[in-house]
């Protein structure tokens, strides 16, 4: 399963974390802005090389020390088909160099639908009998709403090609409460859901207890993630909302379990921003002030964490 | 509003019918692959070129009597970057040829990651100064499981750019029970997610009576169908499972209001592989085929409705 490896990866490099690639425009410093719009123009492949540029070199300063990237989807949508061929570039790029890619799409449909979807960012897909992979992520984050007609397409791609999905269950935002916080007979249409997570995942376990279905429960909610770790035991977590969004290390350490495993924690705009924070710093070295809020996060989650071991 | 340019085109063509284009390789004539590959080589780009003309003859034959298309974005995601090309060439020649364009994306996140979508979607983004519009559909299908910060970015385009969202309320597929279904307070999940979208609408109304903000509900479901135009006097439907799903026109029917408005109706596989079941046809006249069936679910539709006026 492919959950087995990212854990495998987390243990290897003693950390939880990963890193979201969620590349604005403005996150970008000049100096790669520029170079990008004078090959390109001020175009959407202008735009798409800025981000190409900047996703390189921090995959660079954080493949020997973070485990995992988050690509978010809708930062290269924005910028056209264009932006997506950087998607797949920065998929590729961040695979060779070890990394586990978790694309963030939050993908969902049904049946043939959704096994297109699977196929696009988990699969291959066949042309005249030659074979491709569109964009070739280790994981897809995917809504539930629609139920298992949506899941079911990705498991069977998950056991024969080693990959995981994360199934949003409790998400960071504050609004969030407003349909995943109703009860339904006496039970939260999140911990529904997260019931469902654990039955799906029955059909791809994983060697180290995690199946390859895993679940979105944001850091912003501490008491939710407690109450589901104790709940969903094959269930990994992706965890957002760490830092910028408000969670502090103490309460995302309610979602691992006694071996410091359990969960894997997202941090997007403090580690592709690090550079704007440190006073004095040539924007040129805006990797390694990356690494540096990267190794400062690694110490401030195992802090709190027994330390991580399969 | 969108939705109002939308209820304009129904009735000037007498048709609540919007024609999918999920074009698989499989529903495409041999004759167009066939220039297809031997333009581009069995490659991803040969795939999507093969979609491109299948797609472009479908809009053509269309046009003038289906007032709207629905490209399932899983379609061309399934061909990479390539594929995403395509959809922006289809979305743009559908709108030059006068059609209403929605993207069937169900997308969903929260905040300034929910307006890269919208503006990916249905908004321009700027680069340096200079503005594009990177897919440029007039509405988009959205997942409202993050509440209210996934969907008020997308309230804001809506109103300004004159663009409209349809969020999934109650789905046509067989398992969307196993949580739309299940009861809150007494209300369906499916009921509480209508409710929402009556209030969403309010920050974007129509003149003709229905917001910016529709629902999509199954045909598959002719009750829930009834309930929700009851309930919902101000969000306009989107209707799939029609047909090959097994909807039919006498259910469709209960998702209308008394001037014959308050849905439109999506065929996708009838319509694209309408070729395919008339006997003796030779398949360069796929197109012709495609109109035919589309006029006949036009029959089919009104033959159930009273005659639709604004």
């Amino acid at each position: 399963m492919s959950m087995d490896r990212l854990l495998e990866k987390i243990v290897e490099m003693q950390n939880p974390t990963v890193a979201g690639l969620d590349p604005k425009l403005d996150y970008i410093p000049e100096f790669l802005r520029r170079q990008a719009f004078e090959a390109y123009g001020n175009t959407l492949e202008g735009a798409a090389e800025a981000l190409w540029l900047f996703n390189q070199g921090l995959i660079d300063a954080l493949c020997d020390i973070v485990p995992a990237v988050k690509p978010q989807a809708a930062y290269y949508e924005m910028y056209g088909w264009q932006g997506m061929r950087v998607l797949e570039r920065t998929i590729r790029y961040a695979r060779q160099k070890g990394m586990f890619v978790i694309t963030d799409g939050k993908r969902n449909d049904i049946g043939p639908t959704m096994q297109a979807y699977a196929a696009a960012h988990l699969g291959e897909v066949a042309v005249e009998g030659e074979s491709f992979e569109p964009f070739g992520a280790d994981a897809l984050t995917v809504n539930g709403y629609l139920g298992s007609d949506g899941i079911n397409p990705l498991l069977d791609i998950c056991v024969k090609r080693d990959k995981g999905i994360f199934v949003l269950v409790k998400t960071s935002n504050p609004s969030s409460g407003e349909l995943q916080d109703r009860l339904i007979e006496g039970k939260a249409v999140y911990e529904v859901m997260g019931d469902m997570c654990e039955q799906w995942g029955e059909a791809a376990p994983g060697k180290y207890g995690y199946s390859a279905v895993g679940a979105v429960v944001g850091a912003t909610y501490p008491q939710q993630l407690k109450e589901l770790r104790e709940k969903l035991p094959h269930t990994f977590f992706l965890v957002p909302g760490y830092g910028a969004q408000g969670g502090g290390a103490q309460g995302v350490a309610l979602g691992f379990d006694e071996r410091g495993l359990g969960a894997v924690v997202n941090s997007s705009r403090a580690i592709m921003c690090a550079w704007k924070k440190e006073e004095g710093l040539a924007e040129e070295h805006y990797a390694q002030a990356a690494r540096r809020e990267a190794l400062r996060m690694r110490e401030d989650l195992t802090a709190h964490l027994p330390s991580i071991r399969l």
